[in-house]
C-alpha cells in the first residue's frame, strides 16, 4: 500500500506527465514539486479528513495536491534573485539555479494556475468544488499568502511591533495552513460554525509554524534545514526570536501547540488519533 | 450609462480596494490593470453573451474581469528583465520599472490567483462556475498560455517551421482568446457540439491576433503600439512576417478573419450585429 506522500506525489507527477505540457515546463515544475517537500499541508488535510471519519479517495488526494502546487510555486518565486535570492532549498539547487530565472518565473506561474484546473476536475459535488476554489484562492492570493509576502518584504530592515509580525505571518504562512482545516470541514459537511472554528485552529497552527521556523533559523544546521540557516538574522528580519528571544519563542510555540490540540479536541465527531501524532511531530 | 470598459474597470478597481489587501500590492496590481488595456478579451466575452441574447449582469462583468486579471498578470511577468526585459507597455513604464522586480513578481502572482476568488463568488450556478474555472485554468496554465510562453522562449534564436510557430501561438495567445467564446457558450447554455465549435472559432481568432501583432511589430510606431516596435525583428524571433513576408502575413490575416466571421454566422441563435463590428475593428 502506498503512503499518503506517495499518493500525493503520484497525483503531482501524473499531472505534469500529461501529453500537452511542454517538457521544459514539466521538468521545471516537477523538479521543485519532487524536491523533497515534507507535504505538511496536504497531509494535514488528509489526516483531518480521516479524523472526520472519511475514507480517502482519489478526489481527496487531488485536492491535497493542489495545496502543494501553490505552496511550491510560492517557494520558487520566493527564491528568485529579486526576492530572497536563495541558491538552495531543501538541500537542492533552487529552481532558477537549476534552470534559469525565466523558467523559474513561468514554473511558479504554472503552479499557481494549474491547481485550479486539477480542482475543477475532482469528483466532488460542484457546490463543494466552488467553495474549495474560493478558499484556496483566498488563502493564496491578495487576501492571503501573496499579501503576506509583500508585507514581509516591506517590513525588511524596519523594526516592527509583534502585532505587525503576527499580521504578516497570519497572511503569509497562516492562510495556506488554514486551508487544509477549512477544506476538510467543507468536504466532511461540517456546520458553518465548526468551519469557522477550524479556520481559527488553522490560523493558530500557522502562527506556531512561523515561530518554529524562526527558531530553526537560529538553531538548525544547513543539513537539518536544507537551506542556509541564520539568513533571517543576517538580513535583520523581524522574527519571533528577535522579538521574544530564543527561550521566549520556544515557550510561545509550546503554548500555541497546546491550544491547537485543545481546540481540536472540542470539535464534534473527531478521532484525534488521526491528527494529534502528526501535529506533535511538528513540535521541536 | 457606463460603457462595458467602464463596468469591467469598476469590477477590477473594486476588487483591489477591498480592505484587507495591502496598499503596496493593491497599487501595483491596479497600476497595470488600469494601464490602458483595450479589454479585447473581456469585451469579446460580453459581446458574445449579447450575441446569444443574454442581458448582461454583474456576474458577467465579474467573469469578464477575471480574464483581464490573468492577461495583465502575464504581461507583468513577460516584461520582467529575465523575460522580455521591456521598460514600456502601452506607453507607460512596465510594472517592475514603476515599482521594482519583487513587487512585479508578486503583483503578477496575485493576478493569477485572485481571479479564481472572484470567479468562485459570481452569481451563477455552481456547475457553470466549475466549468468556467476549468476553462480559465486550461487557457492560462500548463495547458495554455504559460506553456506557449515557455515554447516561445525556447524557440528564440532558432529557425522554426510555420507549424511550430502556430503551435506556440495556439497556446500562448490562442487559449486566452478562446476562453471568451467557450465561456459565453457555457453561460448561454449552448450544446457541447456548439461549444467545441466556439472553441475552434476562438483558436482561429487567436491565430489572427498573433499574425496581426507580428505585422504591427514592423509597421507601427511607438505611439501606435505603446511599446518599442521592431523588437521581434531585432531579437530574431520567428514571426509570421519573418516567415510569410509582410504581404503574405496581411493576406493570412484577412483569410483568418473572414473564416472567423463565416464560422460565427453558422452558429444557432446568434445576433451577429453584436460581434461582427468588434471583430472588424481588429482587422488592419
Amino acid at each position: 500500500m502506498n503512503t499518503k506522500i506517495e499518493e500525493i506525489e503520484a497525483v503531482l507527477q501524473k499531472f505534469y506527465q500529461l501529453n500537452q505540457i511542454p517538457s521544459h515546463l514539466a521538468d521545471a515544475t516537477t523538479y521543485s514539486l519532487m524536491a523533497g517537500g515534507k507535504r505538511i499541508r496536504p497531509i494535514l488535510f488528509l489526516n483531518m479528513l480521516e479524523a472526520f471519519g472519511l475514507q480517502l479517495s482519489e478526489a481527496h488526494f487531488e485536492v491535497a495536491a493542489t495545496i502543494e502546487m501553490i505552496h511550491t510555486g510560492s517557494l520558487i518565486h520566493d527564491d528568485l534573485p529579486a526576492m530572497d535570492n536563495d541558491d538552495y532549498r531543501r538541500g537542492k539547487l533552487t529552481n532558477h539555479k537549476k534552470f534559469d530565472e525565466a523558467t523559474a518565473i513561468l514554473a511558479g506561474d504554472a503552479l499557481f494556475l494549474d491547481p485550479y484546473y486539477l480542482l475543477s476536475n475532482v469528483a466532488l459535488p460542484a457546490e463543494i468544488v466552488v467553495l474549495l476554489v474560493k478558499e484556496l484562492a483566498f488563502a493564496s492570493g491578495s487576501n492571503g499568502m501573496v499579501a503576506g509576502q509583500i508585507l514581509d518584504m516591506d517590513g525588511e530592515g524596519k523594526s516592527l511591533q509583534l502585532a505587525q509580525i503576527e499580521a504578516i505571518h497570519r497572511l503569509k504562512t497562516g492562510r495556506m495552513l488554514t486551508f487544509p482545516f477549512v477544506a476538510s470541514g467543507l468536504i466532511a459537511g461540517k456546520s458553518v460554525q465548526e468551519i469557522e472554528q477550524l479556520r481559527k485552529i488553522g490560523q493558530k497552527l500557522g502562527l506556531a509554524f512561523q515561530v518554529r521556523d524562526d527558531i530553526l533559523d537560529v538553531t538548525a544546521t544547513f543539513e537539518e534545514m536544507g537551506k542556509t540557516p541564520g539568513k533571517d538574522l543576517l538580513e535583520e528580519k523581524s522574527t519571533y526570536v528577535a522579538f521574544l528571544g530564543l527561550e521566549g519563542a520556544k515557550n510561545q510555540l509550546s503554548q500555541l501547540m497546546s491550544e491547537v490540540k485543545s481546540e481540536l479536541s472540542g470539535l464534534t465527531n473527531i478521532n484525534l488519533d488521526y491528527i494529534y501524532p502528526f501535529i506533535e511531530k511538528l513540535e521541536l
